[in-house]
């Protein structure tokens, strides 16, 4: 028999430091029955999550294939139908990035009743953490964030070069640590400075957080040196990409 | 004298709703000498600042001329150099079109400690009200906010015009009410579908909240008729802006 009261909230976990967890995030998280989470929203933040909860990790990770999108709709499902409190807990903002709308379109057609909660996206949390803005007056107008993997883990091809390789605007490539040293190759090809600044963020928040403020093609050649790490990584690269050092 | 233990806290409200406060916010809140805050990131998110602080309208507004910059620069130094804690209350993130970059030099210039608090930001908080993800994998990769308006309120003309029309991007224009008309006209000289899916998300979290789902021409025409609302409010186009009736 179908049980009415099943809820499922996307919570978006923010980078991953309990603290940029919202008031709501928090809320959600002390009255969940059951918590779905990925390994990259793991750690201190489940800390939050009421005692009793079932947490159930699905494993997923930014930049590999991942062949469950069916499981977590399953399990989405089946929870929520069971009647109870379901948080699907989503690192960064659960809109970017996140494989969302998959999963919202499976709690839609099962008709369960739902709800997004938004959060910190990393972009913002690795900006605020160097000490930069991701826009300025004039001269940097518009932010994009785009990922630097498809489902291949390849570099998608099929891009908006021309948006990309902008001078005005700010970039945040997600994702990007394995395909950068390519994009960057296509990013010059399209007329973007070769010595335009650029900032690694690894691991906002986490005790092995390091921050590398270079330049696209110096970041590139330093990425295709030392492989990628594996740890979470953001790549950012514009005219504000330099930042600050201090804080 | 110069006190030594000034610091400046840069702090993300959020939309406006107190609940989408971060935990790290809230802290910096409670423990403030001095709030600097924006009308835009009032109201019920002062109700979080510590009994006895002293609260300081600094009263700039999204898309009008700000002749106050040098203003609130001066106050953070000041309360900065007497020795409090200062937290600078920025609506959205503190990083996206929020003019931190001035903020942040006159602060630096001084020689005073800081820390940025990143936030949810309005687009994100937009989104997940109106039940849409901002990427989707395949038709959507890249999302991109940008200024509708610039310091004289007026349509910022050069643009990359081939990146805002990109039909494979979300593009949530801050600031753009007054605006929109004239945008679209470019939009769709540059090759934008005119029935490309558009929501107008207005006062998002508060009491007035509006949401309009329509298309980017028929909204263009809605705002031309209507004139601007005295709600802040975003725009979102793209495939992904159609959102969902529900939550």
């Amino acid at each position: 028999m179908k049980n009415s009261n099943g809820f499922i909230s996307f919570v978006s976990s923010g980078p991953g430091d309990p603290e940029l967890l919202t008031l709501r995030a928090v809320k959600r998280l002390q009255a969940a029955d059951v918590v779905l989470y990925d390994d990259l929203a793991s750690g201190p933040v489940l800390g939050q999550a009421r005692e009793g909860a079932t947490l159930i990790s699905v494993g997923k990770r930014a930049g590999r294939p991942s062949a469950k999108q069916e499981t977590v709709n399953a399990l989405l499902v089946e929870h929520g139908q069971a009647g109870r409190r379901v948080v699907r807990l989503k690192s960064g903002d659960a809109g970017i990035f996140g494989r969302l709308e998959e999963e919202l379109q499976a709690v839609r057609d099962a008709g369960l009743p739902y709800e997004i909660v938004p959060g910190v996206p990393s972009a913002n949390a690795a900006a605020a953490v160097a000490g930069l803005p991701l826009t300025r007056r004039l001269t940097s107008r518009r932010v994009q964030f785009l990922t630097g993997a498809d489902v291949t883990g390849g570099l998608p091809q099929d891009q908006n070069w021309a948006a990309l390789a902008d001078p005005f605007a700010t970039t945040v490539v997600f994702m990007g640590q394995r395909t950068f040293p390519a994009m960057v190759e296509l990013l010059v090809k399209n007329g973007l400075a070769p010595d335009t600044p650029a900032l690694l963020a690894e691991a906002v928040g986490h005790p092995h957080q390091r921050l590398v403020r270079s330049t696209v093609t110096a970041l590139a050649a330093l990425l295709q040196a030392e492989g990628p790490s594996k740890h979470p990584a953001l790549i950012i690269y514009g005219p504000l990409a330099k930042g600050d050092e201090q804080p």
